[in-house]
């Protein structure tokens, strides 16, 4: 298996994935947590691009961006765990949707969190339709990826948790039972996994630094 | 191999992406041009949720987003010709790379591309600094894949010829020999190459398309 370190923030949803995926294959690893607003030299040398976490490193050897180290974890330790599915398409369809996760839902989804008054209601509405779209893709599934969870799962996990902070955090709604039924179900599916419910942060911890960080980011747009 | 379309659009540098790679594989396929200003049913049916070029069809099944299909491509035929490396390690660095280019590079590009004025030289910084990174990453080597073209050098390959387009349209100047000249040797190495070399857009009407481009965002900031 070799050595396996992994840079992480104890809040960072992307690091998270990264956890879950370590822990699902059962890889051993050591865990270095940083300070984003002290970030230590090793970060900073094998982040030089981003200087973010997740970081991971493999026999000295560093996988930045957490979608490309899910990806690396999969290839490497070729377990009877898969994350992504043999087939080319389910692949591609895999990956799309990782995509769009990262570059258009989350996205979304911060700026009706970063927001307030009129703006935060008009961003409301695209946060909305894009889980539309993550809700149509849980049709007759019992998880992203099927049966058992996979890539997606893994991709689409802080929805589980971190979404409730987001709306306690900015006083938004998006969750609702009856508009995302299939959502709700696999939001307890997948928590209640004992490898992912054990790896969650620290609620109130979360509840506390969202909340200062939504503070910092309406102070930051009411200066422009 | 089954039935191929692509839907493309004649100018689009994503779409470009996907002709380099099917003619390197020698995939025989169907063109479907589209006028994004008038999208074919088509289109929307098979990319519903970006309505975007390009769209590869494998045997009626619709694969989205440039980076998707090129590893779709790759591992669906897998030929002599392959894209990206076997050693998990060297597939990671490309994924890596090939999203700093889409989600950073060509962010910063465009940014200076379409501004003008003070917004233009703020915008011409960042914009460098990502060419110097990449610019690194040719060092020692004849392609960014190595010593032939593969996975990084279809997604940089926009730098080869659209990237004079957005200097001439818009006055900035940002790939100078003394800078540059690795990525300047690599430019005439790659745009050299036959296959690649045929497939390039008209240089005028790319030229005449971007400068309308250009007034279109400049009199939507101006609006604002």
């Amino acid at each position: 298996m070799g050595d396996v370190k992994l840079f992480r923030t104890w809040s960072s949803p992307y690091a998270l994935r990264v956890v879950w995926a370590l822990k699902l294959k059962g890889i051993e690893y050591e865990t270095i947590y940083e300070d984003l607003a002290n970030k230590s030299s090793l970060l900073l040398e094998y982040n030089p691009v981003h200087k973010k976490v997740p970081v991971l490193l493999h026999n000295g050897m560093p996988i930045c961006e957490s979608l490309v180290i899910l990806e690396y974890i999969d290839e490497t330790w070729n377990t009877t765990t898969r994350f992504l599915p043999e087939d080319s398409l389910a692949r591609a369809t895999a990956r799309f949707w990782s995509k769009f996760n990262d570059e258009q839902l989350v996205t979304s989804v911060f700026k009706a969190y970063a927001s307030q008054g009129v703006e935060q209601e008009e961003a409301k509405s695209p946060a909305l339709k894009n889980l539309d779209t993550v809700e149509k893709q849980l049709i007759g599934k019992k998880f992203f990826s099927g049966e058992t969870i996979g890539f997606l799962d893994l991709v689409f996990g802080w929805i589980a948790n971190y979404l409730e902070i987001f709306e306690e955090t900015s006083g938004i709604k998006l969750l609702d039972e009856d508009r995302f039924p299939l959502i709700m179900t696999w939001k307890d599916n997948f928590s209640n996994i004992p490898m992912i419910k054990e790896s969650w942060p620290d609620r109130e911890k979360l509840v506390i630094k969202f909340r200062v960080m939504r503070e910092h980011f309406l102070s930051v747009a009411a200066a422009k």
